[in-house]
């Protein structure tokens, strides 16, 4: 029998869960000024239509989703404190949280028009087996639409490093190991936090292997009003953080 | 009117032809053991089809295409130089040989069934129009396969560096400018060889946009065989040379 390591819960951790809690109330955050602009500009209209969102963490998303329109909505997150601080703001009866590992995605009940996933694919060893249960899960014409942290930033076995000139502004990205995938560990609030590295041909192609079609493909870069609200963003010039996909079923 | 610079007509320069010609005559260089065979994994069957080969340089596709059963093949390459090569090489009423610039191809008479470019295409500034352009020349069901230098080679503006330990391996490459881009100066064998670089999200888009479907994308990576004929091939572990993608026109 293959043997699937049940993915890292590590935002059950209290240090990481602070350090994480505190990042994400920061305004000019990546997350508000970088993935969730792109996400959306991904997303089709969501009136409607039911939707899954995988690593819903405190329910950024599907509160969004309610928002715009979308008749149900489940989010799935390994990490039950997460989830506590997404019930806490969600008054809603067509929002379902769900306290699953995303390797268990097979057993939810039902189909979805859209299926959504924010920075937490990287987190999954096996995104074959993931890209074939979600597959199952969308009707014909639905979406698969993610963002993960980009191949160039989980690449490197010793941690994306950098040189700096005497201004303290980046010289250039240290890369290597891009195309040796596998697990990585990484320091990110607390040590050994375990993500996937994945070339983005395979990425890709497993998408395609599993008959979806892609219809985008993005690498993050901030513009100019983003880039005076975190000059810090620059960088993402030299090496984007972000990779996002929008594939769709267009076959049953 | 939109200005599009003609492409570059290194291959007919003297120093740069005579190194480049040296090279491919080396039994273990890059093109053989990398190129070549990936091209070959991404080709579908050939027998009776019509194949258009860009950037065919001294023939090798064309004859290779021939020896596999192709009905109709035309080479077109900008360097009189190379073409001179390919004729000499070639005995065969079915191979034409033209003498234009990419940015011509669109005054190719009759249709193809597969469309090829080995290492080519990264020398044209705008490949949204050359990529319609090859979509208006393939049959319905028709194949555009190509490999060009990957953008991680492309993307530093000051050319891509890279640092060794003491034993002369690498340690890392420099990673720069990935997402801007644009027209890069190189030098190989002379200077200022000009190649423009493209983040893979813009490659597999303009495809996208110009109603392809992406059907595989390879990233090169050495086999255990090819290793041992050329042990440099290790560093493409940490940096792929060439990018490889695989389109198909489903709709006419």
């Amino acid at each position: 029998m293959k043997q699937i390591n049940r993915t890292q819960n590590i935002y059950d951790n209290d240090k990481f869960f602070n350090g994480y809690y505190n990042l994400r109330k920061q305004p000019n955050n990546y997350n508000i000024l970088l993935e969730q602009p792109t996400m959306l500009e991904l997303l089709p209209n969501v009136k409607g239509k039911s939707i899954l969102d995988i690593g819903c963490g405190m329910g950024d998303s599907c509160l969004l989703y309610e928002k715009y329109g979308a008749k149900k909505i489940v989010g799935i997150d390994i990490s039950s404190k997460m989830l506590e601080k997404a019930k806490k703001r969600t008054n809603s009866d067509i929002i379902d949280y769900l306290n699953i590992d995303m390797n268990s995605i097979n057993k939810i009940d039902g189909k979805f028009d859209i299926i959504t996933s924010s920075l937490a694919i990287h987190y999954i060893q096996d995104f074959r087996s993931l890209t074939n249960s979600i597959y199952s899960l969308l009707n014909k014409d639905g979406y698969f639409i993610f963002s993960q942290e980009h191949p160039l930033t989980t690449a490197p076995r010793l941690g994306c490093e950098y040189s700096l000139d005497d201004n303290g502004d980046v010289i250039h990205y240290n890369l290597t190991d891009y195309m040796r995938p596998g697990k990585r560990k990484v320091e990110w609030f607390v040590d050994d936090v375990i993500v996937y590295h994945r070339p983005l041909s395979e990425i890709i192609n497993t998408l395609i292997d599993n008959n979806f079609v892609i219809m985008k493909m993005i690498e993050s870069k901030p513009d100019d009003t983003t880039l005076q609200k975190n000059p810090n963003m620059i960088n993402e010039f030299h090496k984007p953080s972000f990779l996002f996909v929008k594939a769709k079923k267009t076959i049953d």
